[in-house]
């Protein structure tokens, strides 16, 4: 069967970015230049023209930019987005046939052809676009073609009348005319790409944001008493002034008292045990309810307040699973999965049991309901001024509804930023990315050699991924305490967080157990916390002196500077001779600010070695020399070439971060006398 | 929106092979095995089955089979395409509750658990599945149902009946009853891969075959006479014995005398000047006529058939363009460009003129009636018997129309081949192959160093192109005499056409002119014949000392009985430490027949190196020696491990191409006594 209209001549193929057919939208923070590439051709020798067509969410109206041929049939155009929500991008594309008149228009006049002809064609040309111009540019084109006429009208035909001819009709069309006939384009064959691609934006803090993991009962300056909201207020000033943005909290519900896990994960609490917060649900109440020792609403409500007052954002752990207690079982039995006897399917991993879990089963018949109720769940925080969640264990939870509760709570609240717990394998991991998360766990936490943590974060910043997966990377969690943290000791736990303060765009930390380097295991070989905070209530001596929390204050202070630490698409990795150190740099978006990390892997002892330096990358040249500023240590070094030596020695100074004051610049930058 | 059905846990991403997300099909030949893989996984620890869906044409009912998981997520099923013609294929995929409920047994039965309610689930399970299943399968599921219930009822609480119990549950289920289960999988909330990818399924010599070109009006025994199809048949047993399968014409049809080329291209023709047989269509007709001179319809169908009987298939021409005197030109002025004058727009790169040539118009109000014809074109010469064609620069005209007319001429005829003589720009070549184009000419006709060769022939065999890009190598053709050829002379032919015949597994020559030699340009600088068949009829001295016809005969014998030569996806390239000799090797889709390739690519001096083999790829063990036997030179070598030593010497010994025989398969091959 023929098509519709066989005449568009123009194919439109490898649209980017484009994730999984556009099954999926590209994720962009507000404020980023959004580029679209796409390759474009026609048959023949004619010129091609192509656009970039965008909207914002359900606008009914394209807007358009001019797309650029960037060589070998790629064209790339791009616009700035500047609101959070959805947008839609399409790219179009036609036979010019004016740009191709104009173009041989010119080579005729060159070779001083008669141009009688072909200044006819050319006032057709602009006649059918005064027929598709508004009213003040179609008389415009009407004038220029009456004027290509008369020209036409007179002897081309004398060796002298070409010759006069051709150079005055080199230029006959000025750039006013230009634009006119540009503005009314002949898109009668124009052909649109077949898929409009979705974007999603959000806001920076999607992005790029430092967050800090705490436990609130264990906030008290009492020993021995449960932390409080209140207590959590005074923390408060701290914790903003080491410059982290978001302060993380486990879930904040009433605790499960059926099978409730003592400490250090026993199986049997005594009366006294606080139980673990992901145990959710009690007869005080479930997901929407606050466990009461640390508070009440107003209470948290009244937290979120002070927290944002000195800049910080409350995120909570969102954990769609019950505890035995929890109001569900009885108010909704079919939301679970039953067993032969009757009973409640409990979580298991056989021949493990988890019988203080009941996991939500979403093949019940009841579905519906039960991805309202947990959406509302979302929607009750929101309501009380929560924008941030962390969820738990997404990747044991239906994708469906992860794709339509994230989608529906953006709807309304489009500053909605959620982050997925899904340490599992990597297309379960990018798939949740994909239906949504705005943020991800990754697996830095294992990632501890100079070939890992480049191969990891190369496919995490060059690859399609960067397009839906934005890292967030943690050095330790309360589930997670690296061998390399526990054998380490401090050292180790300095490296790491420089590492991931300045690899990621977004990195957290689970304090204080990490400021303080907190590094005993539950038992040899395990990556659990030894009086792990998930089973029991701490007591942190904030101020002990060997906490790292002035690196990391001065590392956050880093990141606010410099904005090259803001993005991970610019993440490059330059070559050391020697394979306990790594070195990378970043580039701001408008490739005026250039920070370069060199990082010292081994905890025990200097190591030192010739970094090379990719100039091309660094926007260097090979014979002039350049400075780098040491932003952690302070020393400032006279660099030039690509080869440059480097030692580090651990706890010191475990790494070079550099600011790379380019020559030219540091002349534009001296004030004027 | 919540979506029908919420129910659908298992994602499906990724499905390979798949062009521009579907909208192409993927290119195989009968009695491939057509393998396809996919990203399968669900939420969660749930056992995941997945299978590839598949049907014919327009069949209704999908046949299946089951998909294999092939680590990190990735499944991969395949069935073998058994005709020509379109397939469609898909990926399901579903959470299998048994397969599930029977891995989780297994633990449960091996930790010694009570199994009471675990074999009650599994007995449930069972039921459902005979409610699902045919009469026969139904009876045998409700009995395995039954028996597991009695088991279950007997008392499991005592650690004796505990222990065998679990014993005799291990294995509770047989080989034959878990096939009973697999026959009626519960598909309830199975998914389906969103797109219906299509297969283009065409006879082997699409993707396998060796064109030999050649001007019929240059046939004639006769110095200065005009050749006949009748002189050609004459020569077809010796084209035939050099073991060629395609022998492809120039267009037959009557030439143009308007504005007719004399020779070496000259702008004005000399009355007996046989023109260029691209100039198509005069008062004596046009694309569905024969030049006169060549001879009749008939004498055109007795060739054809005495080419059949000596195995070569006849390869048309199809130019789509006029000269001034063309019929279409008077019965259809629509389907031309008109000047303002009232001229019709003959064919321009300006300022240069071709004057002979009126292209067609594929923006013309009357495109449908101009498909139709040109679709009228292909048909015709289909029913005299012609399948394959050769068509003339494709990509300057519209590629809707192809698309179109590939799959129009391929529904009556699937055994139809179309050969695009475009020599473009890479996303226009890809392009084209996408819409229906079954082989491709190449850019091989420039690649002349190891690098350039060993990138460009990487690209077609190792990446997505070579799903529906099949190069046709050609090392000369009418219009393109290389700079290498016109340089280095007989030796340069030879290692060119060994290059051709073995890196790619179609190829072509242009002959005599290949065989003999032929290396005068037009002018210094050129790339064009010097005395162009294209402008005039020539004659041949086909037994010419100096003719490599012996070593393209050779050449062609072995591609007949090495398979290994028969695909191009197969292509490795191994490293030599001398940048002017390559090697690469083949391997058959069984893995039984292993060729590779060493050739010099300096035409003048001995050329010596060590391979550095990659033994993984050959099959080889380092330790143990293997026998190279060299097909083209006759020589036998034993090789043992990566390095061997290689030399080679213009002429006399090119090239290498080795038969590897393995060890232990010269064992087993070795005849019993």
């Amino acid at each position: 069967m023929k098509p519709t209209e066989g005449r568009q001549r123009v194919m439109i193929e490898d649209v980017r970015p484009q994730i999984d057919c556009g099954r999926f939208p590209v994720k962009r923070v507000v404020g980023d230049n959004f580029v679209v590439t796409a390759a474009v051709f026609g048959d023949g020798h004619d010129v091609v023209t192509a656009r970039l067509l965008f909207k914002r969410g359900r606008d009914r109206a394209w807007r358009s930019v001019p797309m650029a041929h960037a060589g070998n049939d790629v064209w790339e155009g791009s616009f700035a987005v500047e609101e959070t929500g959805r947008y839609s991008y399409c790219v179009e594309a036609w036979v010019d046939d004016f740009a191709t008149w104009h173009r041989d228009f010119k080579k005729r006049a060159e070779a001083v052809q008669d141009l009688t002809l072909a200044l006819q064609s050319g006032a057709l040309l602009l006649d059918q676009a005064a027929l598709r111009a508004k009213k003040p540019d179609a008389a415009r084109l009407r004038t220029a073609a009456a004027e290509m006429r008369e020209r036409a009208a007179m002897d081309q035909t004398s060796a002298e009348a070409k010759a006069t001819g051709a150079a005055a009709w080199k230029n006959i069309l000025s750039q006013e005319r230009l634009a006119l006939i540009d503005r009314s384009p002949d898109l009668r064959f124009a052909t649109r790409h077949s898929t409009e691609l979705e974007l999603w934006v959000d806001r920076e803090r999607a992005a790029f944001s430092a967050w800090y993991e705490l436990f609130p009962r264990s906030t008290s300056p009492v020993e021995g008493r449960h932390g409080t909201f209140k207590d959590c207020e005074l923390l408060l000033p701290s914790i903003a002034a080491m410059g982290f943005d978001v302060l993380y909290f486990p879930p904040i519900h009433p605790i499960g008292e059926a099978f409730r896990k003592g400490r250090n994960n026993a199986v049997d609490a005594l009366s006294k045990d606080a139980g673990s917060p992901w145990a959710i649900g009690s007869s005080l109440g479930g997901h929407k309810s606050i466990h009461p020792e640390l508070g009440t609403l107003e209470d948290f409500q009244h937290l979120l307040e002070q927290a944002k007052a000195v800049g910080l954002e409350i995120a909570l752990d969102i954990a769609f699973q019950c505890s035995p207690d929890h109001p569900y079982v009885t108010e909704h039995p079919d939301w679970f999965r039953h067993r032969p006897d009757g009973s409640i399917q409990y979580a298991e991993n056989p021949p493990k049991k988890y019988q203080d879990i009941y996991p939500l089963d979403f093949e019940s018949t009841d579905w519906r309901a039960l991805w309202d109720e947990l959406k509302s769940v979302f929607v009750y925080w929101a309501e009380h001024g929560v924008r941030i969640y962390r969820v738990d264990n997404p990747h044991t939870k239906a994708f469906p509804f992860w794709e339509w509760v994230i989608a529906e709570v953006k709807k309304t609240y489009p500053d909605a930023i959620f982050l997925a717990e899904a340490f599992t394998r990597p297309h379960v991991m990018y798939g949740l990315a994909k239906r949504g998360f705005s943020q991800s766990y990754t697996y830095f936490t294992w990632r501890t050699t100079k070939r890992d943590l480049t191969e990891y974060f190369t496919e995490l910043s060059q690859t399609e991924v960067r397009e839906y997966f934005r890292p967030n990377i943690w050095p330790n969690t309360p589930d997670i305490l690296h061998e390399s943290l526990q054998k380490g000791g401090r050292p180790e736990f300095i490296l790491r967080v420089i590492l991931a303060a300045t690899l990621g765009a977004s990195y957290g930390i689970y304090g204080p157990a990490y400021e303080l380097c907190e590094n005993v295991p539950a038992k040899p070989g395990s990556e659990e916390y030894l009086n792990s905070e998930k089973y029991q209530i701490r007591h942190w001596a904030r101020e002990s002196s060997n906490s790292i929390a002035a690196i990391i204050t001065r590392l956050n202070q880093i990141r606010s500077t410099e904005p090259a630490l803001r993005n991970l698409s610019s993440l490059r990795f330059h070559p050391v001779d020697n394979d306990l150190m790594i070195c990378y740099s970043k580039i701001s978006d408008d490739r005026r600010n250039v920070v370069l990390a060199v990082v010292n892997l081994d905890p025990e002892r200097t190591q030192w070695g010739w970094v090379r330096l990719d100039l091309g990358i660094l926007g260097l040249a090979e014979d002039i020399p350049f400075i780098v500023q040491d932003m952690l240590g302070g020393a400032e070094y006279v660099w030039q070439g690509e080869r440059n030596y480097v030692e580090l020695t651990p706890e010191t100074r475990a790494a070079h971060v550099f600011r790379v004051i380019h020559p030219q610049r540091a002349m534009d930058d001296k004030p004027a006398k």
